[in-house]
């Protein structure tokens, strides 16, 4: 399955065939892939290049941290996100280091970080579903994240189930066409809110 | 003049080129590409599909916007931005429109769709420098961002400057090797601050 985004401008094709699935196959992510992933992440730039992301990874059977992940997540993602064969916790270190500074970009700049790695992950044939929808104290506790630190996000990552034998209510999701504000609606000039007029 | 990383496992090259320089060329960015800059941020995930990132462009030699853009800069880069000819403020609405639930993930997802921007900036030759010294106050006054979101990010793009006529201090900046914390510092697995063992 592909879910081509419908652009109104061209763009390069790993971008616009990016989407997050909900049903994903139990095949396991290669290892290559799985580093090939981080090293891209590694790569984003960040405020004064301080790299403020860190991420914590579980592999289906590999010890026991895919279930600790899980156990983490908010229970709606629980029911789907367990088939993934990785888990992965998307940490924010909140002030530089080792001045202690709040680093205002430190969310941003994860972001950034991920940006890339959905990039690498399309290019090798992985999808990846992030979650906002975690327990970030529970995890916090369970993995040993200092005050210093916070965790933000969740990632799925694996091949997509294309077989169409998943749950029909995540198999119905998974063939929804993807929707997007038009440019004008995003993209100001002169003041917020008044359309670019390039 | 190119800066691809030095990887330690190999990543696709437009990942692996992508650099913020601080020499701008005063080439004029073509308009289709300025348009599909933001058609890939535009396609970018983000929780809830909220799309919080908001977009203010100055283009040089349209209007006043690109001037007002840079007088809103922290002065150290009002030095070097100036040049490039175009500059964009990154605005995050902090709410979901219309429930008004605070939108946590919203800083963030502005990093990742500025994240498929690069990645479209670096396959049409046009370099992006990112910067969080922006006076947030005086930006959300000068172009009215509503009380519901905030100013966070800036950008210059435009074409990298190779010819080496630019200021000492940032060519020098421009030729230093782009450095990275190696994976085993910022991928954990068991606990934060273990390395993962993939």
């Amino acid at each position: 399955m592909t879910k081509t985004a419908d652009t109104d401008h061209k763009i390069h094709n790993t971008l616009a065939t990016r989407w997050s699935p909900y049903l994903f196959a139990e095949t396991p992510v290669d290892v290559n892939d799985l580093q090939a992933l981080f090293e891209a992440a590694r790569w984003a730039p960040s405020s004064y290049n301080e790299q403020p992301w860190r991420f914590i990874v579980g592999v289906a059977g590999q010890g026991d941290d895919h279930q600790r992940i899980l156990d983490c997540l908010a229970e709606p993602n629980r029911v789907w996100a367990g088939r993934a064969p990785v888990l992965v916790l998307g940490v924010v270190v909140d002030q530089f280091v080792p001045s202690g500074t709040p680093n205002k970009a430190a969310e941003h700049d994860l972001g950034l970080a991920v940006g890339n790695l959905l990039v690498e992950a399309t290019v090798r044939g992985l999808s990846v579903h992030q979650m906002i929808g975690v327990d970030a104290d529970a995890a916090k506790t369970e993995f040993g994240v200092p005050d210093s630190a916070h965790v933000l996000t969740a990632m799925a990552i694996g091949h997509a189930d294309k077989s169409g034998a998943g749950e029909a209510k995540y198999a119905e999701r998974d063939n929804t066409t993807r929707t997007r504000k038009p440019l004008p609606e995003f993209v100001f000039g002169t003041r917020f809110g008044t359309s670019a007029r390039f």
